[in-house]
C-alpha cells in the first residue's frame, strides 16, 4: 500500500522503475494547465513518459463530476488501456482524485501513480488512496480507496503556481506538525521551507504512517480531518460571499477554530493558537474573516458528517489527537463568535 | 471477507443479525420483477425489511448501465443512505452486480448483502465481491471488487422462474464439480437436487474457498473462469443470431468444448465431456449448436482477455485445472470443429 516516492533527484530511478514494471502502456492524465507546463517538462526529465498516450481533462473542480471521469474512461478505450497499463495523474487535487477513481473502476482496477503539481498534492493529497468525484453537490461523493503504485514529487513544478494558491497549502503541512505535536515558530518562521523536497517528504511520511493504520478511514485516519470540519464549513460560505477562500486558506482558520475549541475542553496550551494567529496575520495580510457564527452553524449542521451531531477531531495534548469527540452547542458557537472578525481578535 | 450465509430456515437468524447490526436505514434495492414477486414475500418472512426503503430498476441486462448506477446514486441521497446504511439487491446478477457497485462507490463504501433469485445468482453470483456495470458495449467493463456482508438463499424464489432461465443455470453448479473432481452421473441424475439449499452452500463454499485465496483475481481465481473462454464467445455469437442462448446454456458448451482442449493437450479422461455432452441432449433437448468455428474465431479474439494470445483455464487433470494456458490456434479450432454440430456429434 505505501507508495514508492520519488524526488526531484529521482529522475532515473523513476525511470528505471517505470521500464522493470514493464506496463503495457503508460498514460498521461492532466488538466490544460499542467498540459501546457508540467508534462513537457516530465517528457525532458523521464524517458518512458515521451511515448506515453495522453487525455487532457478541463481544468477546475467544476468539472470534478462522474461526466468527467466517463470522458476518461472513453479516452482509455480509445488508446487501448488493459490491465497491465499505467495511468500517471499530472494535476492538483483535482485530477489526482479522479485519475485515482478512474484507474480503480476501470476494468475493475489498474495500477496508477500521482505527479502532484500543486503543494496541497505534494504534502497530502497524493497518498492516502482516497479517490472520487463531486456528485449532486456533495464533495467526494462517489469514490474509492484505491492506492497509488507511486508519487513522484517535483517542487520545480510549484514555480508557476499563484502565490496565493501556493501557500495557503502549507496549512496541511501544519496541521500534520499539530498532529505530531512539533509545531514550533521556528518551524513557521519562513514560507519557503515548506516548499522543499525534505519537508513533503517529512509530511507524506507522517501522513502514510497514520494511513497505513487505517486505510479505509474508520479511526485513527480521521485525526487528519483536524481543522477541516470548522474549515470546511469557512469554505462552503466563502464561496457565497464576494471574497471565496481557497482550500487551505479554510483549513488554516479551520485549524484556528478548532484549537480554541480543544482548549475549552481540555485546556490545550494556548500557545499554538497564538502562533497560527500571528501567522496568519504575516502569511495573508490581505484576508479578513468575518462570517457570522449563525452562518457557519448552517454549513456545519448540514455537513453529511455531522447527521448525528457535530463530531469532530481534536487535540487533546499536545500530539494527542482524539476522534468523534462529540461538541456541545454551546462550545463551538463560542469558539466560531471569539473569531468572529480575526483581523479585530 | 466471507459473508454470512443465511438460507430459508435462517429467517429468524437473518432479522436478528441485521438488527444486531443496527443499520441506520435499510434499502432494497430490486428490479420490476423482483418488486412484484421476492419483495412482498421477503417482508413477510423477514421483519426488519418490513419498513425498508426500496429502489426500483428496470429489468434486464440492457439496463446494466452507469446511467442505473447513477439513477440508484440519486436515488440513495433521496432515501438519506448514511455510511452506516445496508444496501440490500434483491435480484439476479445484474442487481446484484450493479446494487455492488452503487455500494462500493457511494461515500467511499457502504454495506450490502446480497438475495439472489436465480439459480446463477444464488451458487455463483452472490459471493466473490466483483461488483459492475457494462460500458462501451465491453462486459463489466467498470466495477470494483467490494464483497457482500451476507448473502441470503431461498430457494422458494426459483418457483416463478422460467424453467429454461432456471436449469440454464447448473451449469455454473457443473463447473465447480468439474473444478473439484468430483462431478459423477449421479450428481446429474436429476436436476431438482441443484435448486436445493445444501447443494447451493456446497458451491458457495467451494467457489468462496478460491476467492479466498485470490480476491482480486490474479492467479488461482481464474480456475473459474473455466468454460467461460469458449462459453462468452458462444454467447456473443447467440445474441446476434435468432436462437440467443441463456448465459448458462453458452457456458454448459462452454465447458463441453473447453474439456475436449484438455482431452487435446492433457489427455484428461473423456468420461466428463460424455457425461455433459448426454445430459445436454437430455437437459436442453430443443436446443442445437451449429455456430461456424470461424464465427467464433472472430468473438475469441475479441475477448479482452485475449489480447496477447488466446489464454484460458484449463483442466490438466480431474480436480486439477490450471490457469493462463496459452493455446494455440490449431488446437482451438479442432477443439470447435469437432463440436459443430452438437446435436450430431
Amino acid at each position: 500500500m505505501r507508495p514508492f516516492l520519488f524526488f526531484e533527484g529521482d529522475n532515473a530511478k523513476c525511470n528505471d522503475w517505470l521500464k522493470a514494471n514493464a506496463f503495457s502502456k503508460i498514460i498521461l492524465l492532466c488538466d490544460a494547465n499542467t498540459n501546457g507546463f508540467c508534462v513537457p517538462k516530465l517528457k525532458q526529465q523521464i524517458k518512458a513518459f515521451r511515448h506515453a498516450e495522453l487525455i487532457v481533462i478541463p481544468q477546475g473542480e467544476a468539472y470534478k463530476q462522474l461526466e468527467t471521469v466517463t470522458y476518461i474512461w472513453g479516452e482509455m478505450d480509445r488508446v487501448g488501456v488493459d490491465r497491465y497499463s499505467l495511468l500517471v495523474n499530472v494535476g492538483g487535487g483535482v485530477v489526482s482524485d479522479m485519475g485515482g477513481f478512474a484507474a480503480a473502476i476501470y476494468k475493475r482496477g489498474i495500477s496508477y501513480i500521482n505527479i502532484p503539481t500543486t503543494l496541497i498534492g505534494m504534502l497530502d493529497a497524493s497518498v492516502g488512496g482516497k479517490t472520487g468525484v463531486d456528485f449532486h453537490q456533495i464533495k467526494n461523493h462517489l469514490g474509492c480507496v484505491h492506492h497509488p503504485m507511486a508519487v513522484y514529487v517535483n517542487p520545480d513544478f510549484l514555480q508557476t503556481l499563484d502565490q496565493r494558491i501556493l501557500q495557503s497549502g502549507i496549512s496541511e503541512a501544519v496541521k500534520h506538525h499539530l498532529l505530531a505535536g512539533n509545531l514550533t515558530e521556528q518551524l513557521l518562521s519562513s514560507l519557503d521551507a515548506f516548499y522543499t523536497s525534505s519537508s513533503i517528504q517529512w509530511s507524506l511520511d507522517f501522513k502514510l504512517s497514520i494511513v497505513e493504520q487505517d486505510p479505509h478511514d474508520l479511526h485513527i485516519r480521521q485525526q487528519l480531518n483536524l481543522g477541516h470540519t470548522i474549515g470546511h464549513a469557512i469554505e462552503t460560505a466563502s464561496l457565497q460571499s464576494d471574497h471565496p477562500l481557497y482550500h487551505g486558506e479554510a483549513i488554516w482558520l479551520g485549524l484556528l477554530i478548532e484549537l480554541r475549541i480543544s482548549e475549552l475542553l481540555f485546556n490545550y496550551p494556548t500557545n499554538d493558537r497564538h502562533l497560527l494567529l500571528a501567522k496568519w496575520k504575516e502569511f495573508f495580510p490581505n484576508l479578513s474573516y468575518n462570517y457570522q457564527a449563525n452562518e457557519l452553524r448552517t454549513f456545519l449542521l448540514h455537513d453529511k458528517k455531522n447527521m448525528h451531531g457535530l463530531r469532530m477531531s481534536l487535540l487533546r495534548d499536545k500530539g494527542d489527537c482524539g476522534t468523534g469527540i462529540e461538541v456541545s452547542e454551546t462550545i463551538w458557537l463560542e469558539a466560531l463568535q471569539s473569531f468572529q472578525t480575526v483581523n479585530n481578535v
